[in-house]
């Protein structure tokens, strides 16, 4: 192969190193308003009144938005249940909730206005921990009372045991009990996943424009086919009056998928038909508009006294805040995620997804993973350790095999476990003997991909020989155009360079579901290779025509079709088919469950494994990742730079949650939505000895044997530090994040020290 | 047919009444550089020197662009003869050629800076008209000279006669001598045809900007494509590197087609990366870019006495002033186009392109037909008349028969002449009796149509049974949006409602060869059928399969499959096979000649035909066209009341050139290019009776027998004038317009008077 599986810098590199790159706030579109949100300051709370008029008075406002402009429309939506409305209704639910929101001539107008829009709450009682939002006589978010419009059910069961209960899935295989009667030990666990949010180097910013029917929206969205169906539906317009523009997005991780402000604008740029309306938020407001849900996981595992998993039983409760956002399919995710990358037959599992007056939680890179492979490999350490045994070659001993599936009529794992937790271990070891008083730790986590099969893609091959790609996924920083790029290129046979994809825009880019669960280089990857073979035969039979014999005496090569030793390039193959210098050659692809994708689900699993080396200052409890090492089950590079960048990114991010990323709420409110109280990663939380390699066994299901990567990468980071801190210290922690704090006082009850 | 064949408001319509609809000018591209031009204000001089330093510190200038600013490149550009440079190099050669042009922060500072620029010329002698261009001696517009750099032959023929023929075409059939030899009655006249100008409402407008080596342009233009391949030329870029977008466009006639200020903007605009830079002529401006061709044609007619005619010999000479533009073309079609809509078995014919120093000639509406008509059918009916003929009669009897060919290997006339001529005679006749002292006079043109039959389209159908067509033709006014998603509905078997088409934009639309020669109905028309077809067929397939039935039992209607009373609206047809309320279907339409247009030319014949009914102040000379019918022999109406649009105003323009429309030069100099002293038709000059008749006869090459329309109206209006004009008073006038002056004097002169 030419193109494929070679480094390749990013096609929009220059672009974003040099500035010109724009991004959806980028865009100088004349006459455009800027919006500012007046948000809750309250928990939960009754909206007694809004009085906006002190706010319409100031100079250059253009529209303020409240529940009154939505009276005569159902103004909820949510991709999985519909109780999220555009503004606040009758009730807030939790702080930074939009209640209104101003368009003005500037911001400085806007928020002026928004200082003085006056709110009157009536305060309700609040639940902010899952235990709070669980208990007998909690607060109640959304009622399912008749005719309060306030929530609309989609898929909820009515059997909920707990009226926060969001959402319940539940797996049972083989019998739990039986395996638990069977065992000689039985571990049990409770393992806390902290709120962490995605922190995009962009935070969410749209653009609308209402002109009659029409609406245009440029937006830092992952989803754009999505946010023109869903807006359809909300507004009562017609797929073809709303057009998502989607340039480059400053990173997605989750936070950008689905609707997010986008109702907001479009029902704030009703109001001012004809202009432009822009809502960019800081980057508290995207702490409080979206984050990941922390978890509680009670794991219990029943073994034989050689360690083989005779039973597990897990119960995991996931805060998904406010309102369901993505969280079912977040709890769909994490009831099978938790099963962890080992053989157990008996399994039982039960997710939840609770309503909590907190911002409302969502997709966040691989979604329920962290929170569900952290509780299974942290007690595969302890129970290794109990028994006696080498973590390591405990782990390797029970891993799944090739193909072998979790549960009937699914998907077999399709990469080599044992292969990359060896691979991994062999590179720490290689890095030579850790220093005394560290420790070693080692994860594995595997995730059934949530992506979903369906893309459609356009590939045109002009008469000049450069050829223009028409895809959906939307570059959130990934490489999705590199990478899509280099798929066309190999398989149209034309250099890289000629090959052009732009943004998305859903006037003119064919349908794609989503850009998310690691699925644009598979499912997107098939469609646009698909699009590209389309037009391969058809430059193949065209050149055969051309040379006078039978295509398959034809091969392409370099942007020239071959027969022996004459040559024709694509221009001229094209453009003697069109009989001038002129034309072009148009491919379709499709990719659906079934065709081109196996209707098999998952369609892939995605693979994580780490090694990790850590030292602890005893005296401070500071954790120092002295070595980390992931290996990333890839299939195969399309483009191993990216996929490297991809995988460490990963990794970088799971120090977060692992280390010191916690969003915290006391009574009500959260206390540290902003950049200072709320540290992310940066260039010195990377360890000093970083690796990751990819495992390259073409095992997947896309094209050139590709499978989905990026998200894997950040699931075996907490257990394998929590694996070498427990190795260093003898002490388990349970919760993350490792704060030093939460370390010192971890060592210093484990010395028998009160802290 | 549900939707074809009825007729239907304009789909941008409610777009262009309420001033929503965005032409090139308005659309607002945030830090517009505005750019002027500064001309020639000499007909033919050398370029001694151009000092731009004052202009350059001119506040708020950004860039002057000069001919210094070309040394690099080969800056000559032209669609047949590369002759026209971007600016002035070494001389210029007709009043109004662009000698520099200013990009700057607003137009008053870019007027103060073109009016500071300091050009020193060196006077040449000119000519400006076609016998000062053909004399012996007369000044050379382009010499050939090797090493001047100043002209690349593309298909020019060493052998000129004289080197101001820019470019000769010659046709002979049968024997034209035998013929005259053979003829009882020889009728030679010359006629003299004026210089009109296009005059779009919307006069040259162009942005461009240029980043890197992506240049992106909006552009009021007809031929998108055409001018992404040529500035890619031009420029040394890659055909993906060129972006050229065109919103509405306020009327183009042909005057927008092939490049015109496109280069020249991004020449500018280069040197000012980054920032946009936008021109928009005045109307001066635009009429001092192109026009059309005036003409002087001497034709011969051998009849027998019964009128037959033997032979015919033609020589024309068209004015195609300083720079060939797409003058060599018509010559080429006016060549043929003269020999008429009767039997001529002897037909020789020359046509000359000849250098003047004037405003570039080029395409505008039905190129070299009005020229060319206009000698036949007024020579015609002095035939009739010296014969004693009645001119109706004499032309019925010997028009060409459907599918008569003129020449051998080409297409027969596509239409039915008789029938046509015929209802045009009856209409008149039903109207009444002509007043006292008024004339009757009809006339019959046919012209092959230059239609090139490149076109390919995309047509999706979106998940909820809207439809999008991605086609390159240009909404110049002329309805292609309307007819083109008319053809999409009806062949996809949707609401005419559901289908969205919108503005071109080469980066996302595909191929199209341009917007002229009448082509977009019948080879866009068909490209869009194919693709929509292509649709049709899939949604056949996968309802069928949906249904469990073959697809022949499934019958697509009004948006919906059925199979017997069965029935799946389009939206469950593609959300059933994508397994989601998501993807699409995409068809592809492919036109080039031998796959869907015939590759015998031309591709249709297009045809006029005309009476009128005329009054003459015999004081004033004064002309009034009491009553005007026409007839468009069009094939098949897709939108009866487009069509109809279409036909009046091709014969509304005519009445310009034939009335009152013509640019004066003397002494090199324009003097009439604004719109105070050179006069277009207005509402006031439509005639009183006015009536536009559509012949569908389902003879056409196009979707469901159309043929190529909206140009044949505006050949037999000049001679049907003068015919009648004519009758009514003796006078025969071979000079256009018909203003009162010259009607005045011919009357005088007639009746022995000295003027």
């Amino acid at each position: 192969m030419d193109v494929v599986g070679t480094p390749r810098n990013r096609v929009e590199g220059v672009d974003k190193v040099t500035g010109a790159a724009k991004y959806a706030g980028d865009l100088d579109i004349p006459g455009t308003l800027e919006a500012r949100v007046l948000r809750s300051t309250h928990a939960h709370a009754r909206l007694r009144s809004i009085d906006v008029s002190a706010a319409l008075a100031v100079p250059g406002v253009e529209a303020v938005l409240t529940r009154e402009d939505l009276r005569d429309m159902d103004p909820y939506y949510g991709n999985c249940l519909r109780d999220r409305p555009i503004v606040a209704m009758e009730r807030v639910r939790h702080v930074g909730e939009p209640v209104a929101a101003v368009a003005a001539h500037g911001a400085l107008a806007a928020e002026e206005a928004v200082a003085r829009i006056e709110v009157e709450y009536e305060e309700l009682p609040s639940v902010t921990s899952l235990d709070e939002a669980l208990a007998d006589g909690a607060p109640v978010l959304h009622e399912r009372a008749a005719g309060s419009g306030d929530f609309h059910d989609v898929n909820l069961s009515d059997a909920r045991e707990h009226p926060n209960i969001c959402h319940h899935e539940h797996i049972e295989l083989g019998d739990a009990d039986r395996g638990f009667a069977q065992s000689d030990e039985v571990f049990e666990d409770v393992f806390l996943f902290p709120m962490v949010c995605h922190y995009s180097m962009e935070p969410h910013t749209t653009t609308a424009l209402v002109q009659g029917r029409q609406v245009t929206l440029w937006s830092a969205s992952a989803h754009p086919f999505l946010i023109r169906s869903e807006l359809a539906k909300l507004f009562g317009l017609s797929m073809t009056d709303v057009q998502v523009v989607v340039p480059y997005v400053g990173g997605a991780f989750g936070g950008k998928s689905y609707l997010k402000i986008e109702p907001l604008v479009v029902a704030l740029a009703r109001k001012t038909p004809g202009q432009p309306v822009r809502l960019q938020h800081s980057v508290t407001e995207s702490m409080l508009t979206a984050r990941r849900h922390s978890a509680r996981c009670h794991i219990k595992t029943g073994v034989k006294r050689d360690g083989t998993i005779l039973a597990r039983e897990v119960k995991m409760y996931l805060d998904t805040g406010a309102y369901a956002d993505n969280g079912p399919r977040v709890v769909a995710r994490a009831v099978l995620r938790v099963h962890g990358a080992y053989r157990c037959a008996n399994f039982r599992s039960d997710s939840y997804g609770i309503y909590t007056n907190s911002v409302p939680a969502g997709s966040m890179r691989s979604i329920g993973g962290p929170q569900s492979i952290w509780p299974v490999e942290a007690q595969m350490d302890r129970i290794a350790e109990a028994l006696g045994l080498d973590p390591l070659q405990y782990r390797l001993r029970h891993l799944l095999g090739r193909d072998e599936a979790i549960r009937p009529n699914s998907r077999g794992v399709d990469g080599d476990l044992r292969e990359g937790l060896n691979r991994v271990a062999e590179m720490v070891r290689q890095a030579g003997a850790p220093a005394a008083g560290s420790g070693t730790g080692f994860a594995v986590g595997i995730t059934d991909s949530e992506a979903n099969p369906v893309s459609t893609a356009i590939v045109r091959l002009l008469n000049d020989g450069d050829v223009v790609v028409m895809a959906g996924s939307t570059e959130v920083g990934q490489g999705a155009r590199t990478v899509l790029s280099q798929i066309v290129a190999e398989e149209l046979c034309v250099p890289f360079e000629r090959v052009m994809l732009r943004g998305t825009d859903t006037h003119t880019t064919p349908f794609d579901r989503s850009t998310g669960a690691s699925r644009s280089t598979t499912v997107m990857g098939t469609a646009v290779k698909f699009a590209a073979a389309d037009v391969h035969r058809q430059v193949k039979a065209i050149a055969a025509a051309q040379f006078g014999v039978d295509p398959e005496r034809v091969v392409l090569k370099a942007g020239a079709a071959w027969c022996g030793e004459a040559r024709r390039d694509f221009s001229e193959v094209v453009s003697g088919y069109f009989g001038m210098p002129g034309g072009e050659l148009i491919g379709r692809g499709y990719v659906r469950a079934g065709g081109g994708i196996s209707p098999i689900l998952p369609i892939f699993w995605e693979v994580g494994i780490g090694g990790a080396v850590v030292a602890v200052d005893r005296d401070t409890g500071e954790l120092a990742v002295e070595r980390y090492t992931s290996v990333a089950d890839v299939g195969r590079a399309i483009n191993p730079r990216q996929a490297e960048g991809q995988d460490e990114g990963a990794a970088v991010m799971a120090m977060g949650h692992t280390l010191f990323e916690s969003l915290v709420y006391a009574d009500g409110q959260p206390l540290n939505p902003n950049l200072v109280d709320y540290r992310v990663p940066g260039f010195r939380d990377i360890p000093r000895t970083f690796e990751s390699c990819l495992l390259e066994n073409g095992d997947g299901p896309g094209p050139y044997g590709a499978k989905g990567m990026g998200e894997g990468g950040i699931i075996p980071v907490a257990p394998a530090i929590c694996n070498a801190l427990a190795q260093a210290t003898g002490v388990r922690i349970h919760e993350l994040p490792l704060t030093p704090e939460r370390v010192w006082r971890a060592l210093r009850k484990t010395n028998g020290e009160t802290a």
